[in-house]
């Protein structure tokens, strides 16, 4: 038995916009997208691939902000509904959890791509962070406004870092992907654990690329895996190189709920690709790049948080059902 | 004196639209372009780089198809006047045409950017097939709907296969552009002939590269080369690297009636280049790539399929005899 | 005291359009972008990165023009009001200025990116000329029609040519931006001088790149340098490598008035960044560049030319104080 | 029963050394080595990647030559005992087999790594022959002093062109290795076959590369293929490419006898990789390249003839049941 | 205090020599360089970059060996002297040390270029592990027979990987050097410690590359660190890319004794480069790779163990006194 | 008429030794090759591609000298006779030539393959000097005891920058190499000119690579050019690319008296290349790379000084007229 505190319940609804006439697309875009633009915060050159969660009455979320240095950076931010934010002017500032911390902390290079996670008593921010190269920083928070940071998950170079909502078999689990220090042409997700979100091993490789096809350059996990009777479902992105450059797609697959580096199926369709002008148009042309998700599961909705083009925040809903369908297709 | 069945007469009229007024370019967009478009099949990410001929009452076609996988197929269709195209759910299947040809379908990688050629008793179709790399595929279909294939041209790697649509020197001939196995950033056409279209031999350079030039990269041969008194009229695509990614156009050539692989003229300018936004924003931004032509001879009219940006199938149409002149200017 | 003819005053005003309502970034763009298109221009595929400067009652301008065989050329332009404009169909024809400059024009490869400054008594054309490789051109004029070309400044590889509008210490002085023969992946800003234009040395280091930054890539002088109390201030472009290709956009830095390979100050920030429709897509997508302003000391007005995509002409504007302010920031 | 000459018995013993005491190797290198070195030829370079059989009373072969240009070029020469070797100082000059062989014939470029095999009534050279990037030539001759040369087997780019002794299912065959224009980084050995040794067809892959091994970069045929009870005998180079450059082995493997596209057996160790001092150090170091073999069956002997480094030429010797043997192993 | 058992101590005296008349070098090459060959040892390619410790009456080891298929092993040897050598024909066999570890143990890819520590009481191998890319593989044993592995210590891309020979701050501590899927143009030495060799944290950059020096282009930890008064003594090798490929040499630092992550010093000259004829000529010219140091305190001596050329292991002498005043000059 | 001093009478015979019996080649090795070696002077790793003149009674040189950092210097050094020499412990230590000069002196980066004139009236010293990237270094001397540098030549990316030996048209010369920054994989030798060695310009473009040869991936001049009768004979070396690395050789050239951009005959054969021991192995392999030449034009005699694999410094001699006439064969 564990025992952690309760996930907050959100008292907020789900965001949601039914599926439109005429599509029968597993997951359909808001119609109100792109829900969050460069032009609600001064000096932002960009507001993309972000991270929302249920907090108090309605939601919080942690952005990516890109300055008009074209700095690399993540804001707190406040929503009653999930769709329209106020998100802070100034950078989450980071506070040492412990003295050793501020060993990392002493030159600031970047910060980006944050996904959250409520995990026993306090929401999880995992993201991106510069140390001689691109690796997992972890830090929390109990209110979105202090957020203390603990030590790199792992050695560079790495990305995409994501939390379990829970531990596994005792110990807390984070999925991620080893690159390089470039726009690295290669990834695959491997899982780590650790008994004290400090310490890490473990660590098992869990799903590669698939050739010929939107995943066959490399892929990365996205949102929170979401625990379900089948399993952790995972959404994630993958990337497709064109001879015009790289293709981010959106796709899911089920892993093992007591050995989740075991893959229990895996969809070969992707749900979501670059298809709308905000997602094709902007500082990177093609890309859909999923850091979130919501889930009511009594309406069987799901709500997925991603970034369009490397410019703006969008929503494509579905329902949980069809996408747990759609991956054992 | 040739003894070979002569090309079905279309008797549907070829698609055409007059030139725009105030246009003095040699080729000009058809204004319902796109005319094919992904969301008219399911699971369609993108439909683009396709082929037509006439076919009984009106026209036929073989259409890359890359479905949400990203897998790459092409499907037959049909079309009462060559711009409304109903194109099978099912890619094609190819039937071996003989034991031997059994032995490189076990493994179905990918097929795409399809041509179609009438050639002596039958419809030819020809493809970038993948076999431990690409390389050209051919099949034949009397009916678009049995496909029975014949053993790969080459050796990989190669693309870009267009069959001619007569023997010359009583040889069947082939135009292809041998590559490597990536987005291979250079290619010449070369001029290949065979006694049975299973062996080929006699492979000649015919055209390279311009430097400072829309085709300064690559060149790939596009449509059926077209008979004309002049000589072979052979429209081909050119690509130019810009710092973000080729840039493919379109120009035209005339090759030798006799010795094909003696260009006798060659367009200095593009005929067209990406400009329309379906051209310019898609999978792959800034793409003009021509895989068939129609001709009314008695009315000087030329209509050119093309793919947009590797996701939408477009018409251009021309004034043959215009097209000649800007090849010779 | 240096006896050179006073600079032509301007009797044309410089074109402005007021700051738009809820705007506050430092430039803003005009409501009449792209105000230079192609089309204007019989076989033009593309006019951008032009210089224009007072000329006579109006004013005057020296245009990158690629034609429809993506061949790379300038052509002179003449303008009443800056925005309205006659470009001459035919590429500018350079006449040597002594025999031995016939040596280097025996072929011509390529002609792109001119700027121009008056200087002493006449307007100097800088541009990439191609001459065994990129390097920098020179040529002067009176009156745009008839262009006297000097020999070139300095060996390749080298772009950005970018003359100061007076001597510096008695001599003339240049930037430029020493590369390599392709898209260069480097490039900083360097000073040369010279005492008659034709020999170049005492060359210094004036500028590198930013990491993590929108100019973490590259940088090259866009306009000519504009003198002012605080320094010479100097418009730029910074080139960021995202994962599908280069972003160019527009800052600004302030050189030292007697020394200006020492720089006095330097905005973190971009004044523009590829964000309009006309910058985000074109033959290269995102791209702002700048190669011409135009100043107007008594009204605070500060007149940018740059093109966008690499495919239009476009302006923006701003007031030199707010801009020197955001230098010093 | 195929009516073909027989293959001239060859009078003079094969060259030979008994295995050297405390050698358990399955090859041994000559004592005599390097047999053939550039001080032999004026203005030699180098001359390595040679091919010999048996020719009258003693031997022929066909040398490649490096001249003090650096120019490849292949040429005749003859040996009693297969070890001391009279090299003709000018080049093999090819007379065109057919009117249309004089159309590639017009530039030569270059001609490298020869291979001859006795195929019916004559003997074949094969070579790597430049025309637009390097594909396979083939000629003829019966004297070693005329070479009639016929049409290139393949499109370019291809390498490493060798022909069976005999026809298989009544077709000629010929192996050969893919590649692209350069020091090629990949490549797998394909079959191809002929009804009349111009026209090939029937394209198959026929073994690629190991993982970590030494065959890990790329592979290609070495000797003639030696026809046994238990399959084809195929020697053939592997690379491996180490953090300074690419090393070049020998091993073996067994092709199918009517179907030599299938392999049978494939030895896991090289028989042969750069170790002696005129393998690790000449123009390219570390390569051991092998381009001819002779067999006494009675005898069970099997010498190797190799070329050391890019510079000389070796032997090595061995009992043909032996590396049978290691194949299977 | 530290209740670790003793290291035991080596009843064998350190291999040494006196420094040769004439030399003034801080290190100087064994007369009987190279000390273990490839001939050793049936079907062996090479044996280099190999680890050696006291042991009983003299000395164990393991030794990188490369087969003749070039598949990368470990394997154990046992010495009298340090010097003569005999190696076990067969690869260690790991056996799992729990049943996770299990996992990773499927398939085995390589096992290279070890290092072994006593630590506690066992010693502790460290080597370059493939698991879906390289990473750091750990084992121990007690007896060069048994080798039980635990799980590896990082995310692939790693190698390099060293352990401290005693706790540091009641941690255990490893040095390691992330890198790519490749030969890694790049790397730093980083420091990771953990409170039971599973699982890791903490990570720290301790010393990257030196511009203009033989360590420009990467770095990485050699024999285990030597514990001074003055600090952890760290051996390492640099390496330089030349324009014909990468050379490595042997240097050495200085670390804190309680935060090793802090240099204490660092010299600026190798101590050994590759010169001598069994460095500059083998499977990759141009390589001296230490990977274990033995010390005798009392009689100042340092005798280190490093790979040469990647063919053969050999021996350097030099007093330790010496070295750290190398290190501090 | 040059009023310049004349070149100080060399009182010492040029170094030389007779054609060995049986050779035939244009220029032979000395037997006392290398004449240079690292352990003459103390911490150094490598002396070679060094520049010696007549100087006094005897010679004097510029060394490049990398010591055991790989820190490249140059060094100067006297001997009696061309071939035994005193080389300074310590790096020449250049001096301001002018206040503006200091400005370039502020952080020495490296300096290497000097080159040393007489010109006019004392020894003009060009290396390639580090300043944000490599370009050309100028200094000069009386005495080589003070050397007085002036201001770069050129912008960076340039190596081997060679001066005439006199005045041309009345301007001093130098030819170079523009290149980028890197183990450049190109470049062409250029003419500038200056009036003063400072300001420089006139720049011409003189020779360039030759596809398929010794010299196709680039080249550089060597020597100071030598005058004849017949031209400026230029001793230069040229590079291939093999698939391990880069191979240095030695060729000539003849370029017009006066117009010395023009290249009158060029030798199609190397007169040099990689082929004894002390050119094939050390810190860069298969290195052949000539940076001065001394001339007896009584005796007919011409010894070429040049560097062996990036280690030594060796000699070559031969007769000019042959040299001569092998350039015109």
């Amino acid at each position: 038995m564990t025992a952690t505190a309760p996930v907050p319940a959100a008292s907020a609804a789900v965001p949601w916009e039914e599926r439109p006439a005429g599509t029968d697309t597993v997951l359909w875009r808001s119609s109100r997208n792109p829900i969050v633009e460069p032009a609600q915060l001064p000096r932002a050159n960009s507001i993309f691939n972000s991270a929302v969660v249920p907090f108090g009455d309605g939601y919080a979320g942690v952005f990516r902000v890109d300055d008009t240095t074209r700095a690399m950076n993540v804001h707190a931010g406040r929503s009653a509904d999930g769709v329209e934010w106020e998100i802070d002017p100034a950078p989450i500032s980071f506070v040492a959890a412990d003295e050793r911390v501020a060993e990392i902390q002493q030159e600031f290079l970047y910060a980006y791509d944050p996904r959250v996670t409520w995990l026993e008593d306090r929401y999880y921010v995992t993201w991106c962070n510069g140390y001689h190269g691109p690796t997992i920083g972890i830090a929390y928070t109990r209110d979105f406004e202090t957020f203390r940071q603990l030590d790199n998950a792992f050695l560079p170079f790495n990305r995409n870092g994501v939390l379990f909502p829970r531990r596994v078999g005792n110990r807390y689990a984070m999925l991620s992907r080893p690159s390089d220090d470039g726009h690295t042409p290669f990834g695959d997700i491997y899982w780590s654990e650790s008994p004290d979100l400090v310490h890490w091993g473990r660590h098992r490789h869990v799903m590669g690329t698939v050739p010929w096809s939107w995943q066959s350059t490399k892929i990365g996990a996205g949102p929170t895996p979401i625990e379900t009777e089948e399993g952790w479902l995972l959404l994630y992105h993958g990337v497709l190189t064109s001879c015009n450059g790289f293709v981010y797609s959106l796709g899911a697959a089920l892993l093992d709920l007591d050995e989740p580096w075991n893959v229990v199926a895996r969809g070969r369709d992707y749900l979501l690709a670059p298809q709308a002008g905000y997602e094709r148009v902007g500082d990177v042309p093609n890309v859909v790049f999923p850091c979130a998700a919501l889930v009511d599961r009594e309406l069987d909705r799901l709500t997925v948080y991603y970034g369009g083009a490397d410019t703006v925040v969008c929503l494509a809903h579905g329902h949980l059902s069809e996408v747990l369908a759609s991956v054992r297709r």
